[in-house]
């Protein structure tokens, strides 16, 4: 069955090499208070950091800062901004950074003044914003999570233990964001790839869910296989504009909502992520990418048309001669081999989990799932099968 | 090269069966003057009329009405719905019909209020709006032009004879649609074929143009392979409401911007139509699909590899032990047979052109084109090849 849906995406996009000019003219559409966040110092190595403030103040904006945001962002962080733009009386959240950077100033933009205990009720209790929020901009600086064009925030709790996503109303997406592909040239290997992970987990938890013929799934089978040329080229010459803007844009579209309406999504393999990450605190694709093989090899009998198209449309297996769940298990394997071809590696030790965070692990998340519902004790097998 | 681009669709769109439930809400945020614009019978007999007209009073608006909108909506038509806009202090025309319909009324948006004569402003000169416009809204009946989601609008001035297109910029696009599948089931057969070639001729009007690995070729072949499936469904069962939603989602997204950024796009073919429609008042998805074969086949070869990769990808044409020049005009071939397969006549003498018209037609067409530039005695050459 195809669901009714509600599409709206009020984000403005500025991309390519010189989408940096426009930010001073939307910048002068907001009030003079700005919030500027980032991460540590991979902005001010690549000089991004000196080029936005000065910016800044072409526009005659009051900056206040708030940096060293973690690649997991705490909420203990978000507190932290939610105070700084009730105290300087902030009119514009500027985050320059990767997905965590813009996930945290959309959480201080939703909980800056929030009366409840803003945890509790967006990360919990998962309550609509009914208070006032403060309008968010980004520059992106790293792919994957599709921040950039969404309402999504993932938060780490760290007195609970629990990194819990959450998806706003568009309301929270960013007002505008400005995406250039040469500032992901210098992103150090294995972030990248695990952004680029990030990006196919996306499309994967869209698609293996649902049994009709959608459009969204074929969307979806553009943009893997989009990425996946493009990580080649990538890998091969981090430089190569044309690969790192393919990669950047398609990040955008596989989370800005236009590839997965009308139909069930899984998102299982990022809720167990979400956990590990809380755990272990790795980077979100490398985790994504490990639970990811385990998982689908146990659910695929269950979805096996799907995992079929899969393997055809995406990895070009060809059919002839085999079974359905012989073709399917080649998809996955294929999808096995690329990930070790993008040098992530597939263990839950390598990323620094030990033996006894499993079962406390597994007991964390929910379970779910849509081809199959997954109880704690499969989770705990699949951590098992890839630790 | 992949261009920089700038990407902002603020367009709400509500899909679905239950989709027209949204319309009170949406209504409530306008004011009370509302300009109802439509086309001839269709509406009223389905009952949409009904249902809009009740869902307006129930919202205690003041409703001005502007039926008999004509399939090539005319110069003539804006100016008479400009005029209601001014008389009646119009605070929002909603548009229920297909992208005639639809395009008429953003055509009246910006004409209303403008101060010098709009076709010369607006669809010769190609300003820039600078006057006041009105919001549009949409309700929309009949599949293909994506005028529900875009700010295009393609107007025919009958007195000089010129059909034109003209794209504004995103604050003319539609408020908000309504797209429910369930309207179009009705819609004849021949109007049905031609909002599907007028998606597939808009995913290959940004297809064929441009030599870089690009993320929205993918996403334009992804779309045609949906379009061409759910095509054939529909065709057996006009009441198939996946099939029926996937045509419609499609042609949405086949023309939001989202499928066509960062690439050149080539829209000879709707060059050449539009004046063939100026002239015989063809259904639009028709006449592009009687040029697009000769326009293909006489430019083929100046794009080689695109149109390769077209007969692979969306025919599954092999390519073992043929020449890329043999696998190319298989891939014109096929798109051919689809054509004929759907029931779209294609010659231009079965849609009331007379061979007298032929050099009319060139040469009120601009020259141009990507892979090979088409000067006016080539375009009379393409159109007898399917006269």
């Amino acid at each position: 069955m195809l669901f009714d849906f509600e599409f709206y995406n009020p984000t403005k996009v500025f991309f390519g090499k010189n989408a940096m000019n426009n930010l001073g003219t939307e910048l002068d559409k907001y009030g003079k208070n700005i919030l500027l966040v980032y991460g540590k110092s991979a902005i001010k190595k690549i000089g991004l950091y000196d080029e936005v403030v000065k910016v800044l103040n072409d526009c005659n904006k009051n900056v206040v800062e708030l940096g060293g945001i973690k690649p997991n962002p705490t909420y203990a962080q978000v507190m932290q901004g939610a105070e700084l733009v009730r105290q300087h009386g902030i009119d514009l959240i500027l985050a320059v950074g990767g997905g965590s950077v813009i996930d945290c100033a959309k959480a201080i933009s939703v909980s800056a003044y929030c009366k409840q205990d803003a945890w509790q009720k967006y990360w919990v209790d998962f309550k609509p914003v009914d208070n006032k929020i403060v309008p968010v901009a980004s520059i992106l600086t790293m792919v994957g999570t599709g921040s950039e064009m969404n309402a999504g925030s993932v938060i780490t709790n760290e007195e609970t233990m629990i990194k819990e996503g959450r998806v706003f109303s568009p309301e929270v997406n960013p007002v505008f964001s400005i995406l250039n592909p040469e500032f992901t040239y210098t992103v150090p290997k294995l972030q990248m790839v695990s952004g680029i992970y990030d990006i196919i987990s996306h499309l994967c938890e869209q698609y293996f869910s649902g049994t009709d013929d959608c459009t969204s799934d074929y969307l979806l089978e553009a943009i893997m296989n989009s990425v996946i040329f493009s990580t080649r080229a990538a890998l091969i010459n981090p430089e190569n504009y044309e690969a790192r803007s393919n990669i950047m844009w398609s990040a955008t579209v596989a989370l800005n909502k236009i590839t997965g309406v009308s139909k069930e999504h899984d998102w299982m393999v990022h809720g167990i992520e979400h956990q590990i990450g809380a755990y272990t605190d790795c980077p979100h694709g490398v985790g994504l990418a490990i639970v990811s093989i385990p998982y689908y090899r146990h659910i695929y009998k269950y979805g096996l048309p799907k995992f079929v198209r899969f393997a055809k449309n995406v990895w070009s297996v060809e059919g002839k001669g085999r079974t359905d769940e012989e073709v399917a298990l080649e998809g996955i394997a294929r999808l096995e081999a690329f990930i070790k071809e993008i040098g992530i590696p597939l263990s839950l030790r390598k990323i620094g989990a030990t033996e006894d965070m499993l079962p406390k692990i597994a007991n964390s998340i929910a379970p779910g799932g849509h081809y199959k519902r997954v109880e704690c004790d499969e989770i705990l097998q699949i951590l098992r099968e890839c630790y």
